[in-house]
């Protein structure tokens, strides 16, 4: 039997030692960024951690580490079990990491118990899910899933200058060939995920898991609101054309279609800049970001037209002017419905009553299903805060996560026959 | 008869030549602060034509311009005309020098035609009105208003960390002696100020001149609402503690509370930050100000207590926290009653229907009147635009101007017997 006490603890304790130096490039707090000499740290001492649960490791062409735990036939095709490394700034230490830890104890626990299954399990440790250093993210993945030619890394360089090319160069990596690291569908049969929920659902619902069904549709806009600046003392209410006012009503328009709507309809204001800015001053120019998900794309278009219409009303109305500037189109990315199905029922096994959601956030998970089924599923979080040192996940819910994760695998692997 | 076009187009004129080097100390709009290099070259200038126009001159205690064109006798009391020659940073041009150059064409007029009355007029060139340059303001009108004491300049430094003290040594001024500039009420029988609006009420009467009842009292809050910080795609709208979408009710109820009020009060929120301010996260803190203002303290008293009443009332609704400190508390400056008839009367002798308005914005008339009863003549600006360079003020309505503070001054005399 597996102590899946002692696995939930060693894989919480683990995402603690990684999140001090040297495996964290500040000294305030975890910083651990693509290429860098914290990412290089921290997957040395994963790789050590994958050859004791009986892996065998390299580095691929894009940086990722990949731990390989072989089937019962040396070239069966893999379940790839993965997460990324890489964190935020002034981050936590779950968001990312403990899903690989949690796939190194799932192999843990197959090498002890001498389970061979009829596919290998590859461990993934991504390189750059969160984009904390070069401005775009999830290459690593992109570059393993196919997606990613090399010509997409042209002229994309971190804060100091430092392009993308040369970070791969001091890593001994070819940046010219880096979608040598892309797999092929017939080698690989699935991708599983396990990663904090970075919300409040499941500690709400009183769950220490969760299914997911996709990744939610997003849209996102720039958004300006024009209106008139003038001296807060000498312009009378009556011929103000207060752009900090409008864009006010369009901030509660966001909210109020988002909560009337049934659906899982999210909308966000996170980003709102008040020009020019002084307190006697009628502000003349509000610029302000929208952010729409839904984990369908025809729900989050909806919203996200209703939205935009609401604007224009509130435009005309007040005599401002509204400008709306689509940034990002991303659509919903499903999980695979057979590997759902599955996860449902290692849940259910787990006496846990299988609860579906969609991530708000984007995965990994997201880009892989460019090559293979995906299936996610999400580990209970403290109050949902994440991306912040106060991120807190336990060891009781990575125990009961891993127990999920090898029941999933075994049923797996029954589908596919022994 | 005096040339009012001439004198209209030679005070515009002047206002446009101390709009550049070396008038102004940045050469790429005007900024000319108290004590500087450019304020010095202002000063020449400015002593220059009051000198022209029969006046003599000097410099007091506190920096301030003063031109003497003597009553009827040598000792005679002396109405101040007066404005300040200092600027915000890339300012207009008329935003206090016009007011000093009407008095100037007031004074060319009188002598031209040999007119002397039975009071002096002084036209006064104020050093700091805006407060541009050091943290505080209006140091040179309270000087000669008597309410500044040495002591009050301790501690005051600008961005170099030179201090007002310094400042005046360096111009052979005894920080020690600014009390010396303060004037005896019984050598002064009033205070005029003309100044452009700052503001689109006369524009938008389609009147040139204003007259005005007195300077708005003021109360200025800084508020904090404190909500929940979450990630956009993860946290659901019901979970949510938005603190911008809380702040967005605050700045309508705002609005709709001083919109609804008939009288003079205006309420501005014109600076709010989003904290942490990214575009996936929902905000967990905004903090903004609030000025509110009335021609009357009660007005805007009852006002602010409507406002803060209704935030708490927002705070209470939505769970999230709202708390409002007062930073400062200006008490109304009503002009002198009898001033304000004979400026109407002054006004209406233009032609121009006499149009009463409170000044929502301070002027060095709201410390004059410390030490003598105040009048304010508002000139018609373009749009209200000011502390921009594309402030604009006509020649026409300069000239109108003039004539109605001869015509003011004219009945002034009437009343004192000449």
């Amino acid at each position: 039997m597996v102590d899946l006490q002692a696995a939930g603890q060693r894989a919480i304790a683990r995402c603690d030692a990684l999140g001090v130096a040297p495996y964290s490039d500040s000294h305030t707090g975890l910083y651990r960024a693509w290429l860098t000499p914290a990412h290089r740290a921290a997957q040395d001492k994963v790789a050590q951690w994958m050859g004791q649960a009986g892996m065998a490791t390299r580095i691929d062409a894009a940086s990722n580490l990949v731990g390989r735990y072989q089937g019962n036939m040396p070239d069966a095709p893999a379940l790839l079990i993965g997460s990324h490394l890489d964190s935020v700034r002034d981050a936590g230490r779950y968001d990312g990491p403990l899903g690989i830890m949690l796939g190194i104890e799932c192999v843990a626990a197959l090498q002890a118990s001498g389970t061979r299954l009829p596919f290998a399990i590859e461990v993934i440790a991504f390189g750059d899910e969160e984009g904390s250093r070069f401005p775009a993210s999830m290459f690593t993945s992109r570059a393993m899933a196919g997606t990613l030619s090399a010509e997409a890394l042209d002229g994309i360089v971190d804060a100091a200058g430092v392009s993308v090319a040369e970070a791969l160069r001091g890593w001994q990596l070819d940046p010219a060939r880096i979608a040598e690291a892309a797999r092929r569908p017939e080698q690989v049969i699935g991708y599983l995920e396990a990663h904090i929920e970075q919300g409040p659902v499941l500690e709400a619902e009183g769950l220490a898991l969760g299914v997911v069904t996709g990744i939610a549709a997003q849209l996102r806009f720039e958004v300006t609101v024009t209106g008139r600046a003038g001296h807060a003392g000498t312009s009378p209410m009556p011929l103000r054309a207060d752009a900090l006012a409008a864009a006010a009503e369009c901030v509660l328009a966001v909210e109020a279609i988002a909560r009337a709507d049934d659906s899982d309809l999210v909308a966000t204001v996170g980003r709102l800049q008040v020009l020019p800015g002084a307190t006697n001053v009628v502000p003349g120019q509000v610029p302000f970001s929208l952010d729409v998900r839904a984990g369908d794309d025809a729900t989050r278009d909806a919203g996200a037209a209703q939205i935009l219409g609401r604007f224009q009303a509130i435009a005309a109305a007040r005599g401002v002017q509204v400008q709306a500037i689509q940034v990002q189109d991303l659509p919903a990315s499903p999980c695979d419905v057979h590997f759902i199905a599955l996860l449902e029922q290692a849940v259910a096994a787990q006496d846990i009553a299988p609860y579906r959601l969609v991530s708000g956030a984007g995965h990994d998970a997201m880009v892989m299903r460019a090559l293979c089924p995906t299936a996610m599923l999400f580990v209970r979080c403290d109050g949902g805060i994440s991306h912040n040192p106060a991120e807190r996940a336990h060891a009781a819910d990575a125990g009961v996560a891993v127990a999920a994760m090898l029941d999933f695998i075994e049923r797996l692997g029954a589908t596919r026959g022994t």
